[in-house]
Parts: structure tokens; sequence; C-alpha cells
């Protein structure tokens, strides 16, 4: 097992931490290390070391400032991580000093009426909002420059930085015996994939699934599609090099939009898809990958940001085939009772984690780390803190 | 009970038969009562001489042509309606001369992939369709004019007739002991409305439910809805002549679009809405009614046709907040396996029938019960064959 515990919680609980941290000051911006200072927890937070952090396609959304509601700069990005708890803040009790947790941008309060229900993991207090960049206990950001200036949270989590401040019901707690590595893909990408298969649309066994884009979320829906037991996957990237790396998962068929003159959905091998699992952001192609399921009980989930503010393509009388079309945040996983259970099906090998870290790089070349993710050419590049 | 089975099938099977008919030649064209000819039923279809008949919404936007597509005239309307069977063609089993029974739009042949699903009521060969003016067998009429024109079918059933010809997928035997003209209701609008609360929302007591509409399928939706126990149900209507009928019938709370200057779903006292029942066919009103449902579990259920080429007034990131979005058809009920269940549930006074017959007129005065419900004074209408 990794050991990064190096820091000393007596000496810096309760203190502002100088740390390091890739801000960005405007959409588009590189990321600058800086140094940064990092106050202490407030009631209900906890501080965190980052031990390893990994870049989402939602990152590059932000970074991109597609949706300017969502800007607000300068700011930390990063979600996807596994870190140590530094110290909590008053009355913390489910996460201690020194205890391996993994960041989720889509909190788990465990009171409020949504989390009381079996049914949403949308809870009504940290659920994930892309529009907030401040504490919610007091409204202020936990980060500041060396000037003093504050610096923006993101999606509940804010990781590319050595320590960032979380609510404790964006933490969870992790077997320290797992592999931090391989946890970190949990943080976001692997545990929305797997829960889009299982829990969004709950994959039978014997079903025909279509993934539409094959970057992390996409391979870990056809990941958890398998391990369903689904007997065809189709995967559907107009990036062609997605592809060796689908079979080796057992995606089943492929489909280039580029190489065809027709909507995906026309082709015969298309029209009787059961299901499908959208990952993707353009608009055209969620109107195929609706069609493309079966009529009468096929489910889309819809997984992917849009930024345009182009409405739903679907007529209303198409919802009269019986096809539905869902969206799901997190895999509707319930981050704290949930994901656990999650981290050790992965870990009993029920799904296979190799593969999706398909690069390492030191922290500061994230800007790097970023360009590969852009490139198509990483999954997840891990970042070392 | 009432006693209708004054002809003598083994007079007319097998022979043409020379009836009334209430034809409609065009767009808006007032129905005409025409003496034409019915071929007799082939191969496993039915021909039943109808005894009551009603008119629903359906009937009136086929009526005004508003979907260019599905325009075929001259015509033979209606599909809401109580018969008994005159004589069956080759093949059939499950119903008999003398049998009373019910069209159903939506069929159910019992062995298509479609129908051996336990999830769907849609059939692979006899669901419901629009565009389908002809018999599936030959693609052919069975009605004619008396210079031997053929006359079109409509939604898979045509009851504005004294006999009429369908697939025997789209006739379900009822009990002969039911009293016939609230069975006529069951033939679609109240079974629409009740499958509608029941399956397709599957209304859970003690939740609140909103109606938007409140004809006979949405009285119908909010009365399946009251015997499930839902503890508020809101009716939502912009003609507040529903609202009186709507008391007697356990709707707790009114609303009228037009006495408010802000959307619905602004008000308080609609933003946590449970689920709603979405009958009407205004577009915006769609989204009023999406947006009131709650948030993480509020569903909305279509049932309303939309003849604007309009696409779903919903934002792709507006799935994401758990809210879901489904039409449905006949609501969700089986027609043949399922719909004995219902009839038998409404006979016991589960479902109470009194109250959506308003009026009663004799088969020729059908122009008249028409402009009855295009005023929004009758819920039905049953017209006395
Ligand atoms: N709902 C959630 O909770 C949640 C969580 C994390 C990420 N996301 C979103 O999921 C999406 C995927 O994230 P990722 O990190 O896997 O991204 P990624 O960049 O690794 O992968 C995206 C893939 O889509 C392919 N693609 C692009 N355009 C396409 C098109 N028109 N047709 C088919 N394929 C196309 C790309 O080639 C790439 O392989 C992003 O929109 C991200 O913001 C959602
Ligand atoms: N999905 C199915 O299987 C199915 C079956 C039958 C009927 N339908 C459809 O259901 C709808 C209702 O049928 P019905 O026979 O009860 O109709 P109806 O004419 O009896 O009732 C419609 C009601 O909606 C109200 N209304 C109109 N515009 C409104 C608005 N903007 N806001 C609120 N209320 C409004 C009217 O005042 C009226 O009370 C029709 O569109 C019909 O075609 C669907
Ligand atoms: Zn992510
Ligand atoms: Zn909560
Ligand atoms: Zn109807
Ligand atoms: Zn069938």
């Amino acid at each position: 097992m990794d050991n990064h515990t190096s820091f000393n919680p007596r000496e810096t609980a309760g203190k502002i931490i100088t740390c390091n941290a890739a801000v960005v000051r405007g959409p588009k911006q590189p990321f600058v290390l800086e140094r940064i200072q990092v106050d202490p927890p407030k009631k209900m937070e906890v501080r965190i070391k980052i031990l390893y952090t990994s870049i989402c396609h939602t990152d590059l959304s932000c970074w991109k400032g597609e949706n300017e509601a969502q800007r607000a700069f300068p700011r930390i990005l990063g979600h996807e991580a596994v870190g140590v708890v530094e110290s909590v803040g008053e009355g913390v009790t489910d996460v201690k000093e020194g205890d391996h947790v993994i960041p989720i941008f889509n909190g788990e309060c465990g009171d409020c009426i949504y989390c009381q229900k079996g049914t949403t993991n949308l809870c009504g207090k940290f659920r994930v909002n892309p529009l907030k960049s401040v504490m919610a206990n007091d409204g202020k950001c936990r980060f500041s420059s060396k000037d003093g200036e504050p610096i923006y949270h993101f999606l509940n989590t804010s990781t590319f930085t050595e320590y960032s401040v979380l609510d404790s019901a964006c933490v969870v707690k992790i077997d320290p015996k797992s592999p931090l590595k391989k946890m970190s893909l949990l943080s976001c990408g692997v545990s929305t994939g797997v829960g889009a298969a299982w829990k969004a649309a709950d994959v039978q066994a014997g079903s025909s699934v279509a993934v539409f884009g094959l970057g992390t979320l996409g391979l870990a829906a056809a990941e958890g599609a398998r391990a369903r037991g689904a007997s065809k996957i189709i995967g559907v990237d107009i990036n062609p090099d997605k592809f060796d790396k689908g079979r080796t998962i057992g995606i089943t068929d492929f489909v280039n939009p580029k190489d065809s003159s027709k909507p995906v959905h026309e082709g015969n091998e298309w029209w009787r898809r059961r299901l499908q699992l959208r990952m993707r952001r353009k608009l055209g192609i969620l109107r195929e990958a609706f069609l493309s399921t079966h009529d009468g009980w096929g489910k889309t989930v819809l997984v992917g940001i849009y930024p345009s503010p182009k409405l739903l393509p679907i007529h209303p009388m198409e919802l009269f085939d019986g096809r539905t079309i869902t969206g799901t945040i997190f895999g509707d996983v319930k981050g704290k009772t949930q994901l656990p259970d999650l981290a050790r099906d992965c870990l009993q090998g029920v799904v296979n984690l190799d593969g999706f870290i398909t690069h390492e790089l030191p922290f500061h070349k994230i800007n790097e780390a970023f360009g590969l993710l852009t490139d198509g050419k990483a999954l997840r590049c891990l970042l070392h803190l």
C-alpha cells in the first residue's frame, strides 16, 4: 500500500495550511501552480490531503467556461481524487484524521427528505450544483491566494490542490487496504458509468446495450453492462482509437457515426437496441440514441453534459412508443451509503478497474494531462501530488 | 340488464350487412348518417353490433384533421363503445356470437414479443396507429358506401356505425352481467385515465397528484389517484365549469391558469408536487406540468395528443433533477389480459364510474353530441344505436 500520510495532523489541525494548487484564472487559461492558503475546516467540514487526482470531462467543460452562468474565477477545479483526512471540523463523526477517503461531487447529508428516500441520490443540501462556488456553511471560500484573494471552489470538491476543504457530506471513507490509485476512479468516472448501467438503466442479463462516447464514463458503463451479462454491447464513438480499449473490456460491436451516411438509428442493425447509455454531448446524437432503443421498453440514460441551450430533440408523441429517457447524476449511486458496496465489488473483480488509468504524471504537469484528455489520448491521467 | 341482442346472427353471418353509419367526408365536415355496407369478418376478425358509443377527444382531433398525415376520408370515426358479437371470422376462438364486448383501440394479439413482455401494452401488430385506416389482413376496408366506394377505418375500431369489423385482438369480452352503458367508458377514457394513475404513474398512498385538464381522462385519473389514497389531488383546467364535477370525485384543490399571472409551477403551493398527470394538449403547459413535480422523484405522465410539430420544451440538463416524463397509451393497460380486472374493480366500486356519462342522445344526434364535447359541456355523451 502507498504511504502518503507523511504530514503530521497534530501540527496543522486548526491552522491555515500553505500548499500548492493548480489555479485557473479564466476560461481556457492554463493552470498555474501557486502557493495558496487553505483554511481549517468549519462545522461539519473536512480538510483532506489529496494524494492522487485525475481529470474528468466535467473539469474540461468548466475550464472552457462553456456555460457562462457557471463561470467563477480564480478557481480550483478537479473532483476525481483520493486523499487522507488531515483534520475535521466540529460535529464530524464519520471520518477522522488519517482516514482514507474519496471526495464525492454529489454529496449525501443523510438527513434531508431526499437522503431519506431510497429512490434518489440527489441530496437536498449537497447534490451536485455547477453554480456553487463557495462553502454552504458561510458562503465563503476556504482557499485564498497569497495576497488574500478568495479562490473559488468547484463541484463540492476542488481536488487540484494539495489540501482541500469539503463538506463532510461529500467525503466517503474507504477501506484502508484498498489500492489508492484505483479508488480515485470511483470518485466520479467509474462509479457514474457503472451506476448508469446498474442502477439508472438496470441492465438485464441477455440485453443489448449501446454506449455513445467511449471515454472513461462510457467504458465504465460498458464494463458495468458486461458484468450484468448483457449479450451485446455496441460502442459508438467518432474517435476509432477508442475501439481497441473497448474491445478489451468486452464491447462486441463498434460504430463510428462519421463512417456512415445514415443516422445511426436507421441501420437495420440498430433499430432494435434495447437500451443505451449516452455519454456524449452533441444534441443530434441524443435523438439518434433515443430512437436506436427498442420501442416498447428501450431506456436512454443521459450522462453527458449539454452546455447548449437547445431543448430535447424529441417530440412529445414519441414518448408514446414506450421508450424512456432519464438523466443520471453519479450513476444514481448514493455516495456515502452505497459507494462502499460498489468499491467492494470492484475490488472483488466484479467490475474490472484495470485499464482506466492510461497515464500518470506529476501534479505540476497538469496542463499536459489536460491536453491528453482534450486530444482523446487518455482515459484517466492520474496526477501524483 | 339491457337487451340489445335482437338481431339474428344466423341470418347475417357470412353476408354483407347494410346498416346506418355516421360518415365524415372531410376535416370538420358534419357527420352524415348514411346507409353503408359492412363486409363479413375475415380471418381473425370479428363483426360486432355497436350498442352504445361515446365521443373521446381523440375523435375530435381526427375529425378536425389536425395532423395531415392522419387524414383519410370518407371515414367512420369512434373508438369508445360497447357491443355484441354478430359473427366471427376463421380462427377466432376467444369470443363468439352473442358475447358482450368492448372495442379497444390499442389491441393485444397475445403472441408477439411485445405482448409476451409483461412491461408494455404496445402490441407489435395491433397497437394504436393513427395512420392506419385499413384492415391489417389485406389492406382493405370492410366498409363501403352504397356506390361501392371504400370508407376508411379509424383507430382499430370505428364505432360510429351500427356494425363494425375489428381484428379480434381489438375486442375484449366482458361479463354479460355488467351494466353495458358504463362498460362503454372502459373502452377508452376511464381505462386510460385510471391506468395512467395506477400503472403509468403508480400513484402511492399519501402522495400529491396534479391533473392538467379535467375532461373524462383527467377526472378518471383523479378518481384513480383517489382510489389509491393520494392525499392531495390538484385539478388544473382553463374551464372552471369542470371544478364542480371535480369536487364530487375528490379533487381537493383547483387552479385555473387563466386566473394567474405566474406560471403554474412558480406558485409556492405548486413547487413541490410529487406527480402529475397531463391530459391536455398545449405544449407550454407541458413544461409547467413537468416543473411542478417534485425534483428527485416527480413523475409526469403524458396522455394528451400533441398535433403540433414542436419538440418537448425540456432541456436535457433538466432530466438531471430526477424528474421523469413518460407517455402512456391506454393507461399502460393490456387490453385483453388486464382490462377485465379493471372492469371488475370498477363494478365492485373501487373506481366509481358514476358521473362520467353526462348526456345521452340517439345516434342520429351525433353532431349535437360532438358540439357538447367541443364546447366543454359534456364529459361523455352516450349515443344509443
Ligand atoms: N452525469 C454525471 O454524473 C457525470 C459525471 C461525470 C462526467 N459526466 C459527463 O460525461 C461525459 C463523458 O465524460 P468522460 O470523462 O468519459 O469524457 P471523455 O472526454 O473521456 O470521453 C468522451 C468520449 O466521447 C467521444 N465523442 C465525442 N463526440 C462524440 C459524438 N458526437 N458521438 C460519439 N462519441 C463522441 C469522444 O471521442 C470521447 O471518446 C462528459 O459530458 C462529462 O461531463 C457526467
Ligand atoms: N394516451 C391515450 O391513450 C389517450 C386515450 C384517449 C384520449 N387521449 C387524449 O387525452 C386528451 C383528453 O381527452 P378527453 O376526452 O378527456 O378530452 P376533453 O375534451 O373531455 O377534456 C379536455 C380538458 O382539458 C381542458 N383544457 C384545455 N386546454 C387546457 C389548458 N391549456 N390547461 C388546462 N386545461 C385545459 C379542457 O377545458 C377540458 O376540460 C386528449 O388529447 C385525447 O386525445 C389519449
Ligand atoms: Zn466527473
Ligand atoms: Zn441530504
Ligand atoms: Zn379515446
Ligand atoms: Zn401482440
